[in-house]
Formats: structure tokens, sequence, C-alpha cells
């Protein structure tokens, strides 16, 4: 199956679709529409995209495209984000004088810099781009900082592995496919809703799911693109497809100026 | 009066602080951390922040750090995004084949690069980064894409204004200081608590503001640090501090484990 990312070969995406769907082949995206496109066109049987990072937060552009579009979440998984030191074959670590990567990896590995002084920080645009560049240009004294993947796919050497200052940094990938597919056996569902601007109205809407006991996980408002003052909201629920769940949203329905199931899948 | 910001002077930050706090010395600092850091140590007398793009989404670091630390929010403002080509003075717009800036802002410029085929977009760490790099190393062929005020700051003039394709691109900056103060009129409350994992937790902890009428502008749930599956609630609402309000919150602490005022402010 090719399965879309957006973003280079050997990404955090990538390492999370080849843990999602084995033996899948990769197809490397610039940008995150074109993934989207990709599907709606069938050129790709499916997608893997970040939807939050432990750290720094969810990834909006995601959550607005999966409410644009007509697709459903298959599948979640959570990906350790590990920082690795890669260089060219032959390179070693006190030749280093020159470190690229994506400005957000550079500062979550500040503890390795702070440890060589020598080493220059300089930011690129990706972090598997960073291995690319640092390979292909053959750079003597410099390397990159990436996920494990990108030293195979470009045929690099880890230096140092685990650089990054902080453990606890996981990204949440979604498999999505093109129209709605419920998976057997799935426990969870993310939503979007839209409600009216009053007083109360998001409790309301909340109702549906408190007075079913229906635990939400949860909850995020985004502004609407183009109408200033109306709010999106996107929740995740713990509940698959049985009658208690459609229930709650027909009832939702009823309040809500629009819903729409983004995805019933079984829980990470 | 000294205002920290995050990133480069002529930066989004700069502009906003500029016209939030008239007539002060900006301060910038490399890391979100120095900012708050620097209300701390008293060495800034308030700082602005980024809180959320109406394109990119909330900046997580931020809303962590409103929580962890001693700070309260005294002004909103809303700044319109306006991305500039800038280059050194001299340069003709025939000149340039690089274009530097932040990965984001490129990305937002997209039909300018549609229409000059020519130009390659350069990815850099920072949008007046870029601004400074291109007119500090004198480069003849190549220009940078920041905000208005980096060009006054570095000296460079501006070939093209407003090239962003997305006219709809508002940042929400906060002007925080240290310690606890309530701005006189004020007529916002961000707060941020949290619940207990049990099914129905956030709609008791809603109850408090919809049986009181007080609107919900914003809500967003985050993963809390080193505590997986454990969330805070960030919320805003359309209320001062007045009894309703008091006692509206008042009621939320005996419900959620722990409530935190982040300001009470005039709302943008």
């Amino acid at each position: 199956m090719k399965v879309a990312i957006q973003g280079e070969a050997g990404s955090f995406s990538h390492e999370a679709a080849k843990r999602m769907v084995k033996g899948c082949t990769v197809v490397p995206c610039s940008h995150s529409v074109e993934v989207f496109d990709r599907l709606k066109r069938g050129s790709a049987g499916a997608a893997v995209i970040p939807i939050e990072n432990s750290l720094a937060g969810s990834v909006a552009e995601h959550f607005d495209l999966l409410l644009a579009r007509n697709v459903s979440i298959q599948q979640e998984y959570r990906l350790r984000i590990v920082h690795n030191l890669i260089a060219a074959p032959g390179v070693k670590m006190s030749d280093i004088r020159h470190v690229f990567s994506h400005p957000v990896a550079l500062d979550q590995c500040r503890d390795f810099f702070r440890a060589h002084r020598k080493i220059k920080a300089m930011p690129f645009y990706d972090t598997a781009g960073s291995v690319k560049h640092v390979i292909e240009s053959g750079l003597p004294d410099a390397a990159g900082i990436a996920g494990r993947p990108a030293a195979s796919v470009y045929g690099g050497r880890i230096l140092e592995a685990g650089i990054e200052d902080d453990k606890q940094n996981f990204t949440r990938f979604f498999l999505i496919r093109k129209g709605r597919r419920v998976v057997p056996g799935a426990n969870k569902t993310s939503i979007a809703f839209r409600v009216k601007n009053i007083p109360g109205a998001l409790f309301r809407a909340l109702s549906v799911f408190a007075l079913r006991d229906i635990s939400l996980t949860k909850i995020e408002s985004r502004p609407i693109r183009g109408r200033p003052w109306e709010y999106a909201f996107f929740a995740d629920l713990l509940c698959g497809d049985d009658k208690t769940a459609r229930n709650a949203l027909r009832h939702l329905a009823e309040t809500a100026s629009l819903v729409k199931v983004l995805g019933i899948y079984r829980a990470a």
C-alpha cells in the first residue's frame, strides 16, 4: 500500500507510517494539502499525519484539513521522538563543527550543544532533510539531527543516539483513508462540531456525553477561517460505534450547528 | 519600560510589543524560558508573547509557562501578520534570486514564489533574522521575508509589501507581568484548571460558568508533562473580576484538582 506523508523520506512521519502499516511504500509530499489531495485522487491508499506533540502541541492545519476533507481516521499511534546525531560514513565525532536540523529539534537538544561548545547549531528546513543535505553535500565537519530512519534512508552513520533533553516527547499520528470507514473493534471516536456563540452552548453540547458516561480525553477550540469569532471544537471520546454513542451524536446534532465524525478507531 | 520578547529585534513580537506599550524598550531573548526568567528576576518589567495564530494554532510552550510561572496577563492584542520582501538598499527586485525566511512564513507566501519562478525559497531560523542576515552579509541577490519593523531595525528596503497569500492571518499576543494584578475595567479572564480523569468531569467543571451565563470563547486541553493521561484545560471567559465570576471560580475549585487564574484583563 502507498502511504502519503508530509515531509522528507526518513522523517518521523515516515517512521510512524512504517510502524502503522507493515511493508508500506511511503510517498513523501512537500505540503499537507498535497497529502490530502493524493487521498482524494487515489494516488495514495492512506496517509499518516502528525496531529499533536506532547511538547509542541497540536498541528492546527491537520485539524482544519480533517474537518474540510472527506477522509476518516483509521488508527492512532504514539511515537516516542528520539533525536540522533547523523553524519556521512567516515566522519568522526571529533570532526563535527556544524550540526543542522529543524529549529524545533535543535531546541530540544540544548544539553548536547551545552556539552559541545565548539559545535554550532545550524537551523534547517527539516530534520531528515538536514541529514540528506550533509550526506549528499559530503560535508566532512557537519552532521544532522533526525530520527533513526534518516540514517538508513540516506546512508548516514549515527554518531550519538537519543540526544534529546526530554524523554517525555511523544507525537500522536493518525492513519487516514478516503471516505467513511468504521474500524472493527473501535473504542475511540474523534469528532468536530460547531456551536452557536451563546453562553452555555459548549456545556449543552458536552451534556450529551456526560449524561451517557462517555469520557472525553481531549477537547480543543479552533477559530474558523474567514469567520472571525466563530469556533469549531475538536474532541476525542472513549466510545466506539455502539448504540449509546450513536444516540449521543444524534443528541449533539440537535444543539450543534455542525457535527462531523472524523473517525471511529482503536485507541493506541 | 523594558519589555522582553522571544526572538530577534524586528520580529512580529517586537511589533506587538511596540503597539501594546508605547515607547517601550524591547529586550530580545533567544528562548521563551529566558523571557519568563527575566520577569522573575525583574530585568524586564513586562513581556509580550504570542499565544495563538489563526492559521498555525496555539503556542503550547507559552500555555505551559503561563501555568507554571508566577505571572499574570495584563492585556491582549491581535496583530494582523503582514509579510514583506526586504533587501539591502540598492538591491532591486530584478536582482533577487534567493529569498530567506522562517519555513512557516515561506509557506504563507506560496503565490509570490509561483509568480517568481527564478527566485528560490531558502529556509531560515527566523523572519526578522533572515533580514538581518541578508543585510549584514551584504547579499546583492537576496532578500528576507519579515514584518515591516525588520526593515527599519536593520536598515533594509521593502521591495514588495503584503506578499502573504491569506489576509486572515492574525496572531494573538499577551502582555504579561510578574505577580497577580487585575487590570481595572477588565472584562475577560483566562484560567487553567485540572480535573480528575472520570466521565463528566469537564462537563461538571463547565457547569459553573453555564449556570451563571458566563461565555467561554476558547478551550483547549493540554497533556501535563511527566503525567501521561492527565490533562490541564485552558479556557477564556467573558467576565471580569466581579462577584459572579468569583463565585464561579470558587465553585470550580470544588470540583477541579487545580484552578489558576492566568489573568483578568480587557478584551482586545
